[in-house]
C-alpha cells in the first residue's frame, strides 16, 4: 500500500473541497453576516492546515496505483472530506452537537438530503448555500473533479474514478481518462445551469434556483424551506421533475447524444426500463390518490414530482407523501430501492443492476430446466462477463446484508417498524425522506447517536456503492504483501 | 413434455393424499361427528374420482423423465393436492368460503402455519387433525415419500426430488434413490415419535401430542388452540423449542450421526452457522425483553421459544411477541428471512444459502481488490461450482423481487407498512404468524381475497423454492421442442 500516494491524494481534495467552500462566503458578505464568515474562516483554516500535513507527509504518485489503492484512496477521502466539512455548521453553532453536523454534511456529500433540522429557514444563507454545493459536488464525485482538472496523474487513476463512480461498470468515453472526467463534469455543469435557468424563468428567487439546482443536480433533496418544494408554483415544480429525472439518466446516453448517436442513446436498455418504471409508478399513484388529491393536474403532478424524486433518489417533496395510501407507499418503497441509472448523480440499487439480476435469474432458470443448453446474458446486445454478473450478485448480498444489520441497530431506539425500516431505506439509498418518524414532513433529528452514526455509514455505503468501505475494512487492505 | 407421465404421477399423488386423509376419520368415529365424516366421504370421492381420471389418461413413465419436466410436476401437484385437501373445510362448512378454505390448507402443505381462523379450537377433531397431518406431509414432501414407497420408477425421479426438497444441492445419501428418500422418511418418523413420546410423557392428551407434534416435525404451526402454546407448562414449552431446532437441522447431519460419523456432522459448517444465530439471537432478545418480563427463566425460556419456532419458520408462540420491543422485532423478522437449514423441513432463505453468498461476497471483495488473484468458494473444505454460486445469486434476486411484487399487491388492501410487509415475510418465508395486523393474536381473516390468492402463491412459491413455479410459468416448458 502506497501510503503516500494516498496521502497526497487526500491533500489535493482538501484543497478542492476549501475551493468549493469559498464561494459561500460571498452571501455571508452579502448578508453582512460576521458570525457565519468567521464559522468559515475557521473551518478554512482548519482545512488548510490539514491539506498542509498531508501533503507534506504524501508525495504524488509516479508508477500506477492499484485497485485496492484506489478504493481505500475514495474510502478516506470521503470520510475526511465529511469530517472537515460539517465545521461551518458546528463552529457557527447552527448545529451544536458534531455528530449532528456530521450527518448533515454527510447527508449532503452523499446527495441524501435526510435532515436533522426541523427548519431549514432557520440557517444562514451561507450555510444554506454550503449545504446545497455538498450535494453538487458529491453527485458527479469530487475524486472525478480532481481527474478532470489535474494533469493526468499516474495509469492507476481509473481505480480512483471506478470506486466512485456510481455502476457495476464504468463507462469511458475516451481512451483518456482526464479526457473522460471532463466531459462528464461538462454535460453536469451545462446541465445544472440550463435548470437554474428554467427555475430564474419561472419566477424563483436566485438564491432559491441555485440551491434548488444543486439539490436537483446532484440528486441530493436539501431544501431550504421546511415545506421542501411545496410553496412554488405548479410551473417550478414541474421543472424540478423533468430535471431530477433527467440527472437520473446515466450520463454516457448525453455523451452519445453529443456525439449524435441518438439510435444507440434512444436503444440503451437501462434508460427504457428506468422511464418505463417511472412512467407506470406515476401512473400507478395518481390513480390510486385520487380521492386524496380531487384535482386531476394536481394528482398527476404530485404523483410524478414523487416518483421522480424518489425513484432518482433526490429526496424532495411538494406534499406529505406519508399519508398517501399503503399501496402508493409501497410502490414508493420499492422505487427506494430500485434507484437510478448506473453512471447518473442518483443512488440506490441501479436500475442496471436490477436488469442484469433478472436476466441472470432467467438464465438460472432456463439452465435449470434444460441442463445441456448454452445461455447468456447480454444487456444492450453485448454479452456480459460472467465476472460482471457475479459482481452484481455479491452487490446485492451485500445490499441485503447491510439494510438488514442497519435495521437491527436503528431498531435499538425505540420506533416502529415503519420508521426503521423507512429510515434505513432513505439513508442508504440516498433518498433523504422515508415513512413515519423518518417522513417527509419529519427529520432525522429524534434518533439517538448511534442510529445517527450507523445511518451516516449507511449514506456512506450507499453512495460508495459498499465496496470502498469495506475494502476500508478487509485485512487484505493493510497487509504487506500487494 | 411426457404429459402421460405427469398425469400418472399426479394421480398416484392424489391417491397418497388419500391414504393421509384416512386417519382423521378415525376422530370423527371417536367423537361420533357425522358431519365431518360426511365432508371427508365427499372429499375422498372427488379425489377417487380424480385420481381415476389422472392414471386413466397418464401412463407411467418408461425412459427418464427430464429436469423441465420434474419441475412442472411437483408444481403441478402441489396445487392440485391443495384444490382437493380443502374440500373438508369447505363441504363442512367449517370455512365458508373456499378461498379460505385454499389459503388454509396451502398453509398446511407448505408448513406455514399462517391460518385465517381466529380460534381452531372451534374446529371438529377430525378436521383439526387433517389440518396438522398436511404440515406433516409438506414437511418432508409427499412426492419424497412416494418415492420412497413405490417401486423406482424411473431415472429421472431424482429431478422430483430435486425440485421438492429445500435447499441449493440435493445430498444423495446412497447412489439409489430409492432407498434415500426411505432413509428420510425414517428418521423423519423416528423423530416424531420421539417428539410425540416426550411430549405425552408431560403430561399432554393423546391427540394434542400428536398435532403439536406433527405441527413441529414439519416446522408447520398449526396449533389447535386459540393461543398457540401459551396454556402448556415450561416442560412442554422447552421440548416443542427443542424439537422445532432439531427439525430445522439439514436431515443430512441426522444420517451422518447414524454412519457413525460424528466428526463431519459436528463440522457441519451450515449447521454451526444455524445454531449460532439462533442461540445469539435468543440471548439478544432474553436482553431486550428484560422489562417485559421480569422473571429471569420465564424470559429465556420465551426468547428461546420464539426464535427457534421463528428462524425454523414454525410459527408457534407462546406469547404475543407483536408487543416486544423494536430491536426484538427486527431480529424476528431478520430471523424470518434467514431461515432453517437445507435439507429439514424448515423454510425461508436457507442458512446454506447465507453462507455461500457471504462466501461469494468475500471472494468479489478480494476479487476487486487482486484483480490477478484466484479466489475460491469451499463449503465444509469442498470447492463450489460456479453454477451453484450462480444459482443462489439467482434465487436471492428471484426471492427478493417476489418480496416486493407481493408487497405491492398486498398492500392495496388498507393495512399499515408493517402488517403487509410482515404478512408477505411470514408467508413467504413459510412462518405463519407477521406482526401487527398478521401478528400471533390475529389472523389472516381480514386479508381481501386477492391478498389471500397472493399470499397463497407465496407460501408454495416459499416452499417449493420457486423455480418449480417459474418453470410452470415459463413459455420453454410448454414449447415441442425438449
Amino acid at each position: 500500500m502506497n501510503f503516500r500516494a494516498i496521502n497526497h491524494t487526500i491533500g489535493m481534495i482538501i484543497l478542492v473541497e476549501m475551493g468549493f467552500m469559498a464561494p459561500s462566503l460571498i452571501w455571508c458578505w452579502l448578508d453582512s453576516d460576521r458570525a457565519t464568515a468567521t464559522a468559515f474562516g475557521g473551518t478554512l483554516l482548519v482545512m488548510g492546515l490539514c491539506a498542509g500535513l498531508f501533503l507534506l507527509v504524501g508525495r504524488r504518485a509516479k508508477g500506477s496505483i492499484f485497485a485496492q489503492e484506489g478504493f481505500v484512496t475514495v474510502a478516506i477521502s470521503w470520510i475526511v472530506l465529511s469530517l472537515l466539512g460539517c465545521l461551518p455548521f458546528y463552529f457557527s453553532g447552527a448545529i451544536p452537537h458534531y455528530i449532528d453536523a456530521l450527518f448533515e454534511v454527510v447527508s449532503g456529500f452523499t446527495t441524501t438530503g435526510s435532515s436533522i433540522l426541523a427548519d431549514p429557514a432557520a440557517l444562514s444563507r451561507g450555510l444554506l448555500f454550503w449545504r446545497s454545493t455538498t450535494h453538487w459536488l458529491g453527485g458527479m464525485g469530487i475524486l472525478v473533479f480532481m481527474l478532470a482538472i489535474l494533469p493526468a496523474s499516474h495509469r492507476g487513476a481509473l481505480h480512483l474514478m471506478q470506486a466512485e463512480s456510481p455502476g457495476p461498470t464504468v463507462s469511458k468515453f475516451t481512451p483518456r481518462l482526464r479526457q473522460t472526467s471532463k466531459i462528464l463534469y461538462t454535460i453536469y455543469l451545462a446541465l445544472t445551469l440550463l435548470c437554474i435557468a428554467f427555475l430564474l424563468a419561472g419566477g424563483m428567487p436566485v438564491f432559491d434556483s441555485l440551491c434548488t439546482a444543486f439539490g436537483t443536480a446532484g440528486t441530493g433533496g436539501f431544501g431550504i424551506k421546511a415545506d421542501s418544494m411545496a410553496s412554488y408554483s405548479p410551473y417550478l415544480q414541474w421543472v424540478i421533475t423533468v430535471f431530477m429525472a433527467l440527472f437520473g439518466v446515466n450520463f454516457s446516453v448525453y455523451y452519445l447524444l453529443l456525439m449524435r448517436q441518438v439510435g444507440a442513446a434512444v436503444k440503451d436498455e437501462e434508460v427504457r426500463l428506468y422511464f418505463g418504471i417511472m412512467i407506470a409508478s406515476g401512473a400507478l399513484i395518481a390513480w390510486d390518490i385520487r380521492y386524496i388529491i380531487p384535482d386531476l393536474s394536481d394528482r398527476v403532478r404530485h404523483a410524478f414530482f414523487q416518483v421522480s424524486s424518489i425513484m432518482t433518489t433526490t429526496g424532495f417533496s411538494t406534499v406529505d407523501f406519508d399519508v398517501w395510501p399503503p399501496f402508493s407507499k409501497a410502490i414508493l418503497l420499492c422505487l427506494m430501492a430500485v434507484g437510478a441509472c448506473a453512471g447518473s448523480t442518483g443512488g440506490g440499487f441501479k436500475v442496471i443492476r436490477l436488469a442484469i439480476m433478472l436476466k441472470s435469474l432467467r438464465r438460472a432458470i432456463r439452465h435449470t430446466l434444460r441442463p445441456n443448453s448454452v445461455q447468456l446474458v447480454r444487456v444492450n446486445g453485448k454479452v456480459l462477463a460472467d465476472e460482471v454478473i457475479h459482481n452484481v450478485g455479491a452487490y446485492l448480498t451485500a445490499y441485503v446484508v447491510i439494510l438488514f444489520g442497519s435495521f437491527v441497530l436503528v431498531s435499538l431506539d425505540e420506533f416502529s417498524l415503519e420508521s426503521n425500516i423507512s429510515a434505513v431505506f432513505a439513508c442508504f439509498n440516498n433518498i433523504g425522506p422515508g415513512f413515519a418518524a423518518a417522513g417527509p414532513m419529519s427529520n432525522f433529528a429524534a434518533f439517538s447517536g448511534l442510529s445517527k452514526l450507523v445511518l451516516s455509514l449507511d449514506m456512506l455505503l450507499g453512495r460508495l456503492e459498499i465496496f470502498p468501505l469495506l475494502a476500508l475494512a478487509s485485512r487484505h487492505s493493510w497487509s504487506r504483501r500487494l
